[in-house]
Protein backbone atom coordinates (compact mmCIF):
# COMPACT_ATOMS: atom_id res chain seq x y z
CA UNK A 1 0.00 0.00 0.00
CA UNK A 2 1.08 3.70 -0.93
CA UNK A 3 0.55 5.88 2.04
CA UNK A 4 -0.26 9.01 0.29
CA UNK A 5 -2.53 6.95 -2.23
CA UNK A 6 -6.23 8.06 -2.21
CA UNK A 7 -6.99 4.54 -4.13
CA UNK A 8 -5.12 2.54 -1.61
CA UNK A 9 -7.41 3.99 1.34
CA UNK A 10 -10.17 3.17 -0.67
CA UNK A 11 -9.04 -0.70 -1.08
CA UNK A 12 -7.85 -0.88 2.33
CA UNK A 13 -10.96 0.68 3.80
CA UNK A 14 -9.23 3.39 5.51
CA UNK A 15 -11.42 5.83 3.45
CA UNK A 16 -15.18 5.32 2.88
CA UNK A 17 -16.71 4.78 -0.61
CA UNK A 18 -19.91 3.26 -1.66
CA UNK A 19 -18.15 0.20 -2.52
CA UNK A 20 -20.47 -2.13 -4.99
CA UNK A 21 -18.05 -5.53 -4.87
CA UNK A 22 -14.53 -6.71 -3.31
CA UNK A 23 -12.69 -9.58 -3.11
CA UNK A 24 -9.29 -10.36 -1.70
CA UNK A 25 -7.80 -8.86 -4.95
CA UNK A 26 -10.46 -6.54 -6.79
CA UNK A 27 -12.58 -3.47 -5.25
CA UNK A 28 -15.48 -1.80 -7.55
CA UNK A 29 -16.72 1.73 -5.90
CA UNK A 30 -19.37 4.33 -6.96
CA UNK A 31 -17.33 7.22 -8.95
CA UNK A 32 -18.61 10.04 -6.99
CA UNK A 33 -18.45 12.30 -9.98
CA UNK A 34 -20.02 10.20 -12.71
CA UNK A 35 -20.01 11.41 -15.91
CA UNK A 36 -22.92 11.44 -18.46
CA UNK A 37 -26.39 11.39 -17.10
CA UNK A 38 -26.73 8.14 -16.13
CA UNK A 39 -26.62 6.38 -12.67
CA UNK A 40 -24.14 3.65 -12.33
CA UNK A 41 -20.23 5.10 -12.77
CA UNK A 42 -18.30 2.69 -11.44
CA UNK A 43 -14.35 2.29 -10.73
CA UNK A 44 -12.92 -1.41 -10.83
CA UNK A 45 -9.30 -1.73 -9.77
CA UNK A 46 -6.89 -4.06 -7.77
CA UNK A 47 -6.56 -3.09 -3.89
CA UNK A 48 -2.59 -4.08 -4.56
CA UNK A 49 -1.02 -0.34 -5.77
CA UNK A 50 0.27 -0.81 -9.62
CA UNK A 51 0.46 2.04 -11.72
CA UNK A 52 0.19 0.68 -15.27
CA UNK A 53 -1.68 -2.60 -16.38
CA UNK A 54 1.74 -3.36 -17.65
CA UNK A 55 3.04 -3.93 -13.52
CA UNK A 56 0.15 -5.31 -13.07
CA UNK A 57 0.07 -9.22 -12.19
CA UNK A 58 -1.96 -11.72 -14.49
CA UNK A 59 -3.94 -12.89 -11.77
CA UNK A 60 -4.90 -9.47 -10.94
CA UNK A 61 -5.62 -8.41 -14.21
CA UNK A 62 -8.08 -11.31 -14.88
CA UNK A 63 -9.84 -10.37 -11.43
CA UNK A 64 -10.84 -6.90 -12.38
CA UNK A 65 -11.91 -7.95 -15.52
CA UNK A 66 -14.06 -10.64 -14.00
CA UNK A 67 -15.35 -8.13 -11.57
CA UNK A 68 -15.50 -5.81 -14.45
CA UNK A 69 -17.75 -8.59 -16.59
CA UNK A 70 -19.92 -9.41 -13.05
CA UNK A 71 -20.56 -5.47 -12.83
CA UNK A 72 -21.73 -4.34 -15.86
CA UNK A 73 -24.88 -6.34 -15.56
CA UNK A 74 -25.53 -4.15 -12.91
CA UNK A 75 -24.91 -0.99 -14.36
CA UNK A 76 -26.54 -1.41 -17.62
CA UNK A 77 -30.37 -2.82 -15.54
CA UNK A 78 -30.32 -0.05 -12.88
CA UNK A 79 -29.38 2.90 -15.20
CA UNK A 80 -31.49 1.78 -18.51
CA UNK A 81 -28.16 2.27 -20.41
CA UNK A 82 -28.12 1.62 -24.01
CA UNK A 83 -24.28 0.81 -24.66
CA UNK A 84 -21.10 1.12 -22.02
CA UNK A 85 -17.95 2.66 -22.45
CA UNK A 86 -14.29 0.76 -20.40
CA UNK A 87 -12.15 3.43 -20.28
CA UNK A 88 -8.53 3.06 -18.59
CA UNK A 89 -6.86 6.24 -18.49
CA UNK A 90 -2.84 5.47 -18.37
CA UNK A 91 -1.03 8.35 -17.46
CA UNK A 92 -2.17 12.40 -16.73
CA UNK A 93 -2.15 12.77 -20.29
CA UNK A 94 -4.45 10.20 -20.75
CA UNK A 95 -6.89 12.00 -18.29
CA UNK A 96 -5.84 9.77 -15.35
CA UNK A 97 -5.89 12.16 -11.66
CA UNK A 98 -5.30 8.87 -8.92
CA UNK A 99 -2.19 7.27 -9.99
CA UNK A 100 -3.67 3.67 -9.10
CA UNK A 101 -4.49 1.23 -11.48
CA UNK A 102 -8.05 1.76 -12.25
CA UNK A 103 -10.79 1.50 -14.82
CA UNK A 104 -14.49 2.98 -15.27
CA UNK A 105 -17.77 1.35 -16.01
CA UNK A 106 -19.49 4.03 -18.10
CA UNK A 107 -23.31 3.74 -18.50
CA UNK A 108 -24.30 5.37 -21.92
CA UNK A 109 -27.26 6.80 -23.86
CA UNK A 110 -28.11 9.14 -26.41
CA UNK A 111 -27.76 12.67 -25.50
CA UNK A 112 -25.85 12.16 -22.23
CA UNK A 113 -23.10 14.73 -23.61
CA UNK A 114 -20.44 12.06 -23.75
CA UNK A 115 -17.85 12.36 -26.70
CA UNK A 116 -14.98 11.19 -27.24
CA UNK A 117 -13.40 13.40 -29.84
CA UNK A 118 -10.69 11.19 -31.40
CA UNK A 119 -8.84 13.02 -34.18
CA UNK A 120 -8.79 9.82 -36.18
CA UNK A 121 -7.55 9.84 -40.22
CA UNK A 122 -7.15 6.79 -42.60
CA UNK A 123 -3.52 5.43 -42.29
CA UNK A 124 -2.15 5.21 -45.82
CA UNK A 125 -0.56 2.00 -46.54
CA UNK A 126 2.78 3.07 -46.44
CA UNK A 127 2.09 4.67 -42.82
CA UNK A 128 0.56 1.24 -41.66
CA UNK A 129 3.39 -0.80 -42.87
CA UNK A 130 5.89 1.32 -40.98
CA UNK A 131 4.33 1.05 -37.65
CA UNK A 132 3.71 -2.69 -38.26
CA UNK A 133 7.42 -2.70 -38.80
CA UNK A 134 8.38 -1.04 -36.30
CA UNK A 135 6.07 -3.10 -33.97
CA UNK A 136 7.16 -6.10 -34.97
CA UNK A 137 10.52 -5.33 -34.73
CA UNK A 138 10.34 -3.94 -30.83
CA UNK A 139 8.16 -7.04 -29.71
CA UNK A 140 10.27 -9.99 -31.39
CA UNK A 141 12.58 -10.22 -28.53
CA UNK A 142 9.64 -10.50 -26.55
CA UNK A 143 7.39 -12.68 -27.35
CA UNK B 1 -17.34 -17.38 -36.51
CA UNK B 2 -19.74 -14.99 -38.18
CA UNK B 3 -19.65 -14.98 -41.44
CA UNK B 4 -20.40 -11.53 -41.65
CA UNK B 5 -18.40 -10.24 -39.05
CA UNK B 6 -15.10 -8.16 -40.70
CA UNK B 7 -13.09 -8.56 -36.93
CA UNK B 8 -13.98 -12.85 -37.20
CA UNK B 9 -12.83 -12.87 -41.22
CA UNK B 10 -9.38 -10.77 -39.54
CA UNK B 11 -9.20 -13.21 -36.82
CA UNK B 12 -9.71 -16.11 -38.92
CA UNK B 13 -6.87 -14.56 -41.70
CA UNK B 14 -9.86 -14.65 -44.36
CA UNK B 15 -8.89 -10.93 -44.57
CA UNK B 16 -5.75 -9.50 -44.29
CA UNK B 17 -4.49 -7.11 -41.69
CA UNK B 18 -1.21 -5.55 -39.63
CA UNK B 19 -0.89 -7.92 -37.26
CA UNK B 20 1.42 -7.23 -34.36
CA UNK B 21 0.69 -10.69 -32.19
CA UNK B 22 -1.32 -13.32 -32.39
CA UNK B 23 -1.94 -16.87 -30.43
CA UNK B 24 -5.12 -19.20 -30.23
CA UNK B 25 -7.28 -16.98 -28.85
CA UNK B 26 -6.54 -13.66 -29.60
CA UNK B 27 -5.32 -11.77 -32.11
CA UNK B 28 -3.84 -7.63 -32.10
CA UNK B 29 -4.05 -5.55 -35.17
CA UNK B 30 -3.27 -2.09 -36.25
CA UNK B 31 -6.45 0.04 -36.33
CA UNK B 32 -6.47 1.30 -40.10
CA UNK B 33 -7.60 4.53 -38.78
CA UNK B 34 -6.13 5.23 -35.92
CA UNK B 35 -6.25 8.22 -33.39
CA UNK B 36 -4.79 11.42 -32.38
CA UNK B 37 -1.01 11.73 -34.53
CA UNK B 38 1.33 9.32 -32.68
CA UNK B 39 1.71 5.81 -34.37
CA UNK B 40 1.07 2.46 -32.62
CA UNK B 41 -3.40 2.76 -32.15
CA UNK B 42 -3.22 -0.94 -31.89
CA UNK B 43 -6.52 -3.45 -31.44
CA UNK B 44 -6.69 -6.31 -28.99
CA UNK B 45 -9.93 -8.92 -29.17
CA UNK B 46 -10.77 -12.74 -29.06
CA UNK B 47 -10.83 -14.56 -32.23
CA UNK B 48 -14.08 -15.76 -31.22
CA UNK B 49 -17.11 -13.86 -31.68
CA UNK B 50 -18.33 -12.28 -28.73
CA UNK B 51 -20.25 -9.27 -29.00
CA UNK B 52 -19.90 -8.07 -24.68
CA UNK B 53 -17.58 -8.66 -21.94
CA UNK B 54 -20.88 -10.27 -20.30
CA UNK B 55 -20.75 -13.31 -22.82
CA UNK B 56 -16.96 -13.65 -23.42
CA UNK B 57 -14.98 -16.11 -20.86
CA UNK B 58 -12.52 -15.52 -18.36
CA UNK B 59 -9.65 -17.26 -20.10
CA UNK B 60 -10.40 -15.24 -23.53
CA UNK B 61 -11.17 -12.39 -20.81
CA UNK B 62 -7.80 -12.69 -19.47
CA UNK B 63 -6.10 -13.69 -22.80
CA UNK B 64 -6.83 -10.38 -23.70
CA UNK B 65 -5.57 -8.54 -20.75
CA UNK B 66 -2.43 -10.02 -20.84
CA UNK B 67 -1.99 -9.56 -24.92
CA UNK B 68 -3.31 -6.10 -24.06
CA UNK B 69 -0.24 -6.23 -21.19
CA UNK B 70 2.48 -7.47 -23.57
CA UNK B 71 1.77 -4.60 -26.70
CA UNK B 72 1.30 -1.73 -24.30
CA UNK B 73 5.01 -1.16 -24.22
CA UNK B 74 5.88 -1.66 -27.63
CA UNK B 75 2.86 1.05 -28.61
CA UNK B 76 4.33 3.17 -25.94
CA UNK B 77 7.95 2.82 -27.34
CA UNK B 78 7.52 2.84 -31.08
CA UNK B 79 5.44 6.15 -30.60
CA UNK B 80 6.91 8.02 -27.79
CA UNK B 81 3.70 8.23 -26.29
CA UNK B 82 3.64 9.81 -22.78
CA UNK B 83 0.37 8.09 -21.92
CA UNK B 84 -2.10 5.35 -23.30
CA UNK B 85 -5.86 5.26 -23.24
CA UNK B 86 -7.18 1.76 -23.22
CA UNK B 87 -10.90 1.82 -24.87
CA UNK B 88 -13.52 -0.45 -24.91
CA UNK B 89 -16.84 0.48 -26.36
CA UNK B 90 -20.05 -1.72 -26.11
CA UNK B 91 -23.05 -0.61 -28.00
CA UNK B 92 -23.48 1.86 -31.20
CA UNK B 93 -24.31 4.66 -28.44
CA UNK B 94 -20.80 3.80 -27.08
CA UNK B 95 -19.09 4.42 -29.96
CA UNK B 96 -18.79 0.70 -31.32
CA UNK B 97 -18.61 0.34 -34.95
CA UNK B 98 -17.79 -3.37 -35.06
CA UNK B 99 -20.00 -5.58 -32.86
CA UNK B 100 -17.35 -8.04 -31.97
CA UNK B 101 -15.43 -7.48 -28.91
CA UNK B 102 -12.34 -5.94 -28.72
CA UNK B 103 -10.18 -3.14 -27.03
CA UNK B 104 -8.18 -0.15 -28.06
CA UNK B 105 -4.62 0.69 -27.25
CA UNK B 106 -4.43 4.64 -28.04
CA UNK B 107 -0.85 5.98 -27.50
CA UNK B 108 -1.64 9.75 -26.07
CA UNK B 109 0.55 12.82 -26.01
CA UNK B 110 0.12 16.38 -25.14
CA UNK B 111 -1.71 18.13 -27.99
CA UNK B 112 -3.00 15.03 -30.01
CA UNK B 113 -6.54 16.48 -30.69
CA UNK B 114 -7.75 13.47 -28.37
CA UNK B 115 -10.48 14.82 -26.34
CA UNK B 116 -12.64 12.53 -24.21
CA UNK B 117 -15.89 15.29 -23.19
CA UNK B 118 -17.23 13.45 -20.26
CA UNK B 119 -20.27 15.92 -19.36
CA UNK B 120 -19.24 15.16 -15.18
CA UNK B 121 -20.78 15.92 -12.02
CA UNK B 122 -20.41 16.22 -8.38
CA UNK B 123 -22.97 13.49 -7.19
CA UNK B 124 -24.79 14.57 -3.85
CA UNK B 125 -24.84 12.04 -0.88
CA UNK B 126 -28.41 11.24 -2.05
CA UNK B 127 -27.13 10.18 -5.44
CA UNK B 128 -24.82 8.22 -4.66
CA UNK B 129 -26.99 6.44 -1.55
CA UNK B 130 -29.37 5.57 -3.90
CA UNK B 131 -27.41 4.38 -6.75
CA UNK B 132 -25.48 2.50 -4.38
CA UNK B 133 -28.62 0.57 -2.96
CA UNK B 134 -29.86 -0.19 -6.43
CA UNK B 135 -26.56 -1.59 -7.67
CA UNK B 136 -26.22 -3.82 -4.36
CA UNK B 137 -29.99 -4.89 -4.61
CA UNK B 138 -29.33 -5.97 -7.99
CA UNK B 139 -26.05 -7.96 -7.17
CA UNK B 140 -27.21 -9.46 -4.12
CA UNK B 141 -28.40 -13.08 -5.81
CA UNK B 142 -25.68 -12.67 -8.61
CA UNK B 143 -22.67 -12.67 -6.50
Amino acid sequence: METDCLFCKIGSGLIPAKIVYQNEKVIAFLDINPAGTLQGHTLVMPKKHYTSITDCSSEDLAAVMDTIKMIMPAVREISGASGINILRNEGKVAGELIPHLHFHIMPRVEGDGIHFEENRHTASEEELKTTHGKMLDYLKDKI
